[in-house]
């Protein structure tokens, strides 16, 4: 990525950034460098500062992890998203520990902790974008949170397996069912249980080799209500 | 409450409030007023704009609701405090429905959603202040909500006991089983077996008259780590 191109890439994801001094610019750019990240690989790790991260190709997991290292799913970034959390330095308000793991090979470009924080600090426009970001983003969060706590798994997985099939454009799932679980937040056995019934409806078929195949989305849909 | 101490109350509040214009304090004083609630009622309903509510006597109770009625708990307010999601209409980003009741007979004085959103749009100072007090609620939102996650019942549930009676200075914790189910966001038979439990290792006594005795908070102690 030559420097016209980082300069393209930061207008489109910045909307403060036709107002930085240009000195403000030369810093950001010079401390913003290219990531890759193999799949499956930690992008950021919730103790540190990484910086703000933005998608180039690829995707990434954001998730929380309990100290018996239980995980739950919040989202998934691609390409074009930015990530505010791993910005954790310029984020004083927020307490709680965010991971984020590479789901495939991708490239990031990130901005550094330190140069961010301090246009935070200097900017007000820059803090109320930081500020506005995370808080919508939690407010994603705090969805997939009462999904968890308030609906039944049926609902859920129906959800999740329309939502999958509607994402890749496909009426197959090719996912585990232990992935399936880990996004979900909830035990490989539980999901294992309701696709096994599921199966028993004759609204899907399941099978190692091909993974899920949605059979009748109509009564799937009647199940997400 | 004269209007002198009603400017004390909002100068302690609001760190920006030295820095309105007088028209802007005139305003802001005329669109605020004092309301009573008895205990049990609801003070703010998730559709709602209510505006910034500031207690000064009694406790609130902020809550999720699901479709199906269940509750989860998630803080509380007491004399001193702020609630800053009942002014929904100035938070744009929250897309999340938060309700709040009265736990005992509570006073509270009332901003007006209309008014705190035209200083919300005008002052960047107040929007900043804002996003920072909703996105550190949340943050604690979000450690209660990863409580419920990912601790199991009985860790859960002995944090709650010790808590409570910290917070009321007494070994005794005067609540049914159902409002602790409501508190903890779970069932009430989770609640009765588990407190079955701490009963037969010695840990409580529970009794309808008397409430939850805590004999051994040494050993609950332990439980919660």
């Amino acid at each position: 990525m030559n420097e016209q191109e980082r300069i393209d890439l930061f207008r489109r994801a910045f909307p403060f950034w036709d107002r930085m001094s240009e000195v403000d610019k030369e810093t950001f750019l010079r401390s913003s460098y290219e990531k890759k990240f193999k799949k499956g690989t930690n992008v950021h790790d919730g103790n540190e500062c990484t910086g703000v991260i933005l998608v180039k190709s690829g995707s990434l997991r954001l998730y929380l992890l309990s100290d018996e290292g239980k995980e739950i799913t919040l989202y998934r970034l691609f390409p074009g998203d930015l990530c505010i959390f791993s910005a954790s330095c310029a984020l004083h308000s927020i307490t709680f520990d965010i991971f984020i793991d590479s789901e495939e090979d991708s490239e990031c470009t990130v901005v550094s902790g330190c140069a961010y924080e301090d246009l935070v600090r200097r900017m007000s426009e820059v803090k109320i974008f930081t500020l506005e970001s995370a808080l919508s983003a939690l407010s994603d969060i705090m969805w997939v949170m009462q999904q968890i706590l308030f609906l039944s798994i049926d609902k859920r997985l129906s959800i999740f397996l329309l939502d999958e099939s509607a994402k890749t454009g496909s009426d197959t799932v090719k996912l585990t069912h232990e992935q399936i679980a880990r996004y979900m937040g909830t035990a490989r056995e539980v999901v294992s249980r309701m696709l096994k019934y599921f199966a028993s409806e004759g609204l899907i078929t399941s099978s190692r080799a091909d993974g899920i195949r949605l059979l009748d989305k109509k009564r799937l849909r009647a199940l997400t209500r």
